[in-house]
């Protein structure tokens, strides 16, 4: 490890903003040490509660971020945030202009904001917002919100890498509810209308609880009412809801209201992440999610060793490049190439000389 | 190569729309057949002069690609479009409302129109993109028109998959050329400043003009003035250009200024279009250009061949499972059990029994 990295790791250990800020610009861009760094770090992850918050364009999830950040340094809770916008690569704004600056909380030290851009290859994306995400638990914040705007699975993958995932709708994000698609009903632990005050928000909520309903009629499951009062009494599903409810295997989005603009429902929105975080601890889902995220990362790593160990070696290119004349005349395919290119890169692959 | 498969390639051959329609949609997903079926059209690809056409949300580059389409139609040419929208996840419909129907072309048989959304993985969008025109192209299309709504890095990949790449732009797009990111210049071969009509238009042609002197301003380089006026007379700068205008080797890309909703512009657009593609031919470019896409098309089956070969491999899968208590209790990194994990893969990654 280079010496400059020693210092480096030593600071952030110290818990030095100017090597906190370093060490995130390391790894959002894979810079030289980046292995090493995220190794020295390692130890020190798995301490934050990670929160993800998605949604539409203009749902208000800035402003509720901001809320719950306020809430969470009221009660003494340091606080990490990786905002991801997308960039216009033609304006270099912000795309969907969504973005509310966190002014009442940007000059507070006991908060971090952090915005990664959607520029360069959206395809390893919520892999470095993850990593990302694993620094600022590394230096010690209690609790880590990664904002995303949703334009696409990516940000709903993002998202997805949290504990859990705080879903905000809005009134006006659709006729229907019945357009809402699958990806977001799963990666939901709890559902936010914002603007409760706006027409058709009440009709919103119900439509997600009669959604969660169907999604899990299978299983002979119903939707708890949280907030909400169910149009119609029925006393089979308020047996099976109160069932479940004592059984920590199960959980089921909650459908919250609030109206961030006034702040008001945020505590209720703060009190369902802890009851979901203990549900997770309880029902060893924490343990389940920490897990898959390693294993993604694995993949992600095995991904890019792969990738950098073939196409940095002079001679995988010299011969690829003999290969795109046969490619060139039909004589090859992409595919007989790509084939006879892995069986002659054994020893590359694996690292092992043959 | 399965018996359904041949009758579908027979169909394809024999010009049949729906056989076309089949194979894109077992390409664009990567179905069970896409291998043989990609290698069968393989020979076929080629012929087809590709065009890119991307711009901001809202500078009209749908009804400029309308347009383009009825020129090129009345030119006797058959036309392939695909459009890549990206889609929101919570409402289902596009995210930037920037798609006008093509409707005054979509009855012509001539035409054929593949909108492609922007759901799954982006990181393997512009690949799939490029091997949908391929579908096109070893169908017959004379021409095809790659659009897509630059909202990041990906868009502007997918853009630069095609022999010419178009940038349409409006005056309202920003404040200044000077937000302009890099990426844009550098894969615009033609910039389009539509909307010319409106205020600013003037203006930001010459802005982009003088950009595109500015960065080819170390190699002794000004740009071309292709249909506006420079402020200033430069007899150097027009010994400079007379010079290159001789050169094939150079390229400038030219600013067109087009109204593309009264249909202005679009035949000087078309004649830049050709003079491009005559260029690219001339120079060498078009077989330099088509040689990368042959090789990012071996680069991403490598890629997909290694991602399906481990995670498929249930015996890999055990044994990741069993490194994740390692990587939980901090005895091991993703880093350390990706090496270990390729190192013990040589036979799964190059498909040769060791």
């Amino acid at each position: 490890m280079p010496q400059s990295l020693e210092a480096l790791v030593a600071d952030f250990e110290a818990g030095k903003s100017a090597a906190l800020a370093r060490a995130v610009s390391i790894v959002e861009n894979h810079r030289a040490g980046y292995d090493e760094l995220m190794t020295r770090l390692h130890p020190h992850i798995g301490r934050a509660q990670r929160l993800g918050i998605t949604g539409p364009p203009g749902a208000g999830k800035s402003t509720v971020t901001n809320l719950i950040v306020q809430s969470l340094r009221q009660e003494g809770h340091t606080v990490g945030v990786i905002a991801v916008d997308p960039t216009s690569p033609f304006t270099g704004g912000a795309l969907l202009g969504d973005r509310v600056r966190m002014e009442s909380v940007a000059l507070d030290p006991g908060v971090y904001i952090r915005s990664m851009a959607t520029r360069g290859s959206l395809g390893g994306l919520s892999a470095r917002t993850a990593e990302v995400a694993d620094v600022l638990d590394a230096f010690g914040f209690d609790r880590i919100i990664i904002e995303t705007v949703g334009v696409g699975q990516t940000e709903l993958d993002i998202a997805r890498t949290a504990d859990t995932t705080v879903v905000v709708l809005v009134p006006e994000s659709g006729d229907s509810i019945q357009t809402l698609k699958a990806g977001v009903m799963e990666i939901a632990d709890i559902f936010v209308v914002n603007k409760g005050d706006r027409p058709g928000a009440d009709r919103l909520r119900n439509d997600i609880e009669l959604m969660l309903g169907l999604r899990r009629g299978s299983a002979g499951g119903v939707p708890a009412h949280h907030g909400v009062q169910l149009k119609t009494f029925n006393p089979i599903r308020i047996a099976r809801e109160a069932a479940r409810a004592e059984d920590p295997e199960r959980w089921t989005p909650p459908v919250l209201g609030t109206i961030a603009s006034r702040g008001e429902g945020i505590d209720l929105l703060l009190a369902a992440v802890a009851r979901h975080f203990r549900y997770l601890e309880m029902s060893g889902a924490l343990k389940g999610r920490r897990r898959i995220r390693l294993r993604n990362q694995v993949a992600e790593v095995v991904a890019e060793r792969v990738r950098n160990r073939l196409w940095d070696d002079p001679e995988t290119n010299v011969w690829l490049d003999a290969q795109l004349d046969l490619l060139e005349s039909g004589a090859a395919t992409p595919f007989s190439v790509a084939d006879e290119l892995l069986r002659r890169s054994g020893p590359l692959l694996t690292g092992v000389d043959a």
